[in-house]
């Protein structure tokens, strides 16, 4: 009771101390008002926040965070909350202060001579691919929440998505960073360069620590020339080995041309199409496998044909089974809708069970072979596997559907035996959607001591009060003390 | 002299282990066998070295690391000392011993399919260029010193070149790594992903550190499809200010698929042309500035018409004077020639002090306006200003050509002149040659307090007792304390 009462004087005081900082109303602390920001989007997470902190400019970010230390709260960084892995959301404890960086919105500057955008964190990422694209410039970064997430959430994930094979991850398109670290100090490296190398690149360690090192406030994004045509093509194959083949056949030909190489197992598409509104399977038969391609470029024709011209090589060579390229926008944004309304569709039906794992290309079929065996095993258990995903990076969603009521029993079961495979095919258990609170274990347990050491002593050297996210990425270090 | 009789007998112990350990013919300690090690490329620096240790795996690094950590024995890492900035050089003390990574030179793995390859520390970056070829590959790192340099060498200085501009920096290119660390453990972070969000990426902590924080014994680089067609250009212009817009017409055309775009000035090609074999102008006027743009696609043929037609367009509008496109490979290295030996033509008439700086494309117009001001003072006193460099990124090259007696008066004064003004450009100081010891004194007196304060904590968390590269990015802690 002593340590309850002790933490509620420190609560009030910080909270008074937000309030006549930043102004009352951003300062949340009515159950309802917290609300939107305690659980994921899925609804499958359920946090509690002490508070709700919306700053509006990195000086009120420094102050809020100094005002943490002070009186050692725990901040939970928050940009779109759209994460998957609980990174972004408080835990249950109630003593956690969420810090929202919804309110930093500004775009500072774009150069589209100079490929570069400089915006803040709050920028939802859809806005800013509309503004380069205002300018004939495309900002790269595409994925289903796009509409939501917000880039200080982009870049704390280090976030992948739909393009990563052309324009990499997130990593990949931040030239600078601005960050206010958990002593209050703000981290100026925004300076929006291709080439710097003066030093220690202070910036990489913020991109994709979930939050755990910083808040990041603002970056200067690197910005590409706006594709003119672009080619989206349905194909039909029989087995992931024939997936692997025709990468390398889209590879050698298009080279750096293919901004898409998705995979889409047969069940999730037929769950697709009769879940969702108006869709029509591209192909008239279903398949085992369907690959969704896309290559685009600068100029204004001529991709087509020779899109064209691969397909019927392809056709010829037995490699696919069937195949549509779409005629409109409205085809390409079926042949999408479909890609992206699996998660959706599937949801309808129980209680989908998500992953996120990467292996080496070459061994993609190795371990979409071994899913289907251990398939024939789940199927009398009613558990449905659902893989897809981002083949041409080696990154897959297993989605498995179970009954709702079967989620704790399965839970650690299903994870760990796909995560066991994929950790003897030498590849990682999140590809992608980072560690946050959710794949925590399934995480350490499979780094090095060497790995795990530094990686600690990185956060405490940053963070030695645990001010920063506890608990996410890494055990919290303090509790443990 | 006490402390110099201890440090012998340290010495000879570390030596006399090393040579138990990796064997006695790979320690070297001879004047003669040390001396290759020992000096820069360009001998404008002479260090000594108490010996050169050539381990030949990354269990024989380890071991030579943890002698040293034993001895307290200062370690310089090299890989194929074609460096700009001393930072692979010892010191002129003579306590510190090189160590050489040359022979680590195995490939161990090539996936074409999977566009990646290991490798070892010790590979010359043209060997992987070539194997990469016989896969239809790229490996992209491009520049002049590729017959000499080694891959570790350019990943622990973050390389840059020629084609930044399409496929990135160093660090861009690297998806796993393998490092020995100060304390001798080995971190094996070498899985060959494009994707894998588990946690900080540590990795990032190596490229570009300068073997300050770790010697880099192996990494798992990424490969792209290799061009068919490749058309390279010569332009003459009248002004910087053409230079970027032409760069966003091109950009604008062929987005991706511009793999240099290179600007020289009059002065250093007319060098170059005198005063090195074979070489043409590859136009017929002489003009203020020139560009060498090279394009290139995974296809055979068709891009050299589109080339032709924005040569029309650009011509028409007189944004350039004249144009020539490369008719044969033989024209081509012509062209590449004369930007590549612009160095090495211009240090037969003096002796050359050199620069590496990086602004937003937007501003290289300022500064090279700036620059032409400048000239016009420091003609008189026998001192020629060539500029040139990858404007595409915004990094130039200021060469000073001046009398070898004056290097000493003018280094300082020259150089902090370019600098501020850089600076004042919210520029870099050290675009792609990184720190080392020659600009040490020119990045930190211009790095804020917060950025010094976090990279000195992060050397000392991963090097407390200053094994690695003393005095290198940073100022020698130990050496203060």
């Amino acid at each position: 009771m002593a340590d309850f009462t002790f933490l509620n004087i420190k609560a009030d005081h910080f909270i008074a101390e937000c309030k006549a900082a930043i102004g009352e109303a951003y300062v949340l602390t009515e159950a309802s008002a917290k609300a939107r920001f305690e659980h994921d989007f899925w609804n499958q997470y359920q946090g509690m926040a002490l508070a709700v902190l919306r700053p509006d400019s990195v000086q009120e970010v420094s102050t809020v965070v100094q005002l943490a230390v002070k009186h050692g709260i725990s901040l939970v960084p928050q940009a779109g909350n759209t994460g998957l892995v609980n990174g972004g959301i408080p835990d249950q404890s109630g003593v956690q202060c969420v810090l929202s960086v919804e309110r930093l919105n500004t775009i500072r500057h774009v150069d589209p001579a100079g490929d570069f955008m400089v915006v803040e964190a709050g920028c939802i990422l859809d806005h800013l691919r509309n503004v380069a694209a205002e300018h004939n410039r495309l900002f790269p970064l595409a994925m289903g929440s796009s509409g939501s997430s917000r880039i200080g959430g982009n870049i704390a994930t280090n976030a992948g998505g739909l393009n990563v094979l052309r324009y990499g991850m997130m990593r990949d398109l931040v030239l600078g960073l601005e960050v206010v670290l958990p002593n209050g100090e703000i981290l100026d490296c925004l300076k929006p360069l291709r080439k710097d190398n003066t030093g220690y690149d202070l910036k990489q360690l913020f991109i994709g620590s979930e939050g755990t090192l910083g808040v990041i406030t603002a970056a200067a994004l690197r910005l590409v020339a706006a594709p003119r045509e672009r080619v989206t093509v349905w194909l039909s194959i029989q087995t992931p080995e024939q997936a692997v083949v025709l990468f390398k056949k889209f590879r050698d030909e298009f080279g750096e041309l293919i901004s898409a190489f998705e995979l889409l197992g047969s069940d999730g598409v037929e769950i697709a199409i009769q879940g969702l509104q108006n869709l029509l399977r591209p192909v008239s038969e279903e398949a085992p496998w369907h690959l969704l391609v896309e290559v685009a470029w600068t100029f204004h024709e001529g991709l087509r044909s020779k899109v064209e011209t691969v397909l019927e090589t392809i056709l010829g060579e037995h490699l696919c089974t069937d195949g549509a390229i779409a005629e409109s926008e409205a085809q390409r944004a079926m042949m999408w809708r479909i890609r992206e309304g699996q998660s959706e569709s599937a949801s309808k039906l129980g209680y989908i069970l998500r992953s996120d794992v990467a292996v080496a290309i070459a061994n993609v079929p190795a371990l979409l072979n071994w899913l289907e065996t251990w398939k024939v095993k789940l199927t009398p258990r009613n558990i449905r596997v659902l893989p897809f995903g981002h083949v041409g990076d080696g990154n897959l969603h297993v989605n498995f559907l179970i009954a709702k009521n079967q989620f704790a029993n399965l839970h650690d079961e299903l994870l760990d035996t796909l995560h066991d495979e994929v950790a003897r095919l030498d590849g990682s258990v999140s590809a992608e959607h980072g560690v946050g609170r959710e794949k925590l274990k399934a995480v350490t347990q499979r780094k090095s001591a060497t790995e795990l050491t530094l990686s600690r002593n990185l956060k405490v050297l940053l963070d030695p009060q645990s001010i920063f996210n506890p608990g996410v990425i890494l055990e919290n270090h303090k509790a443990k003390s």
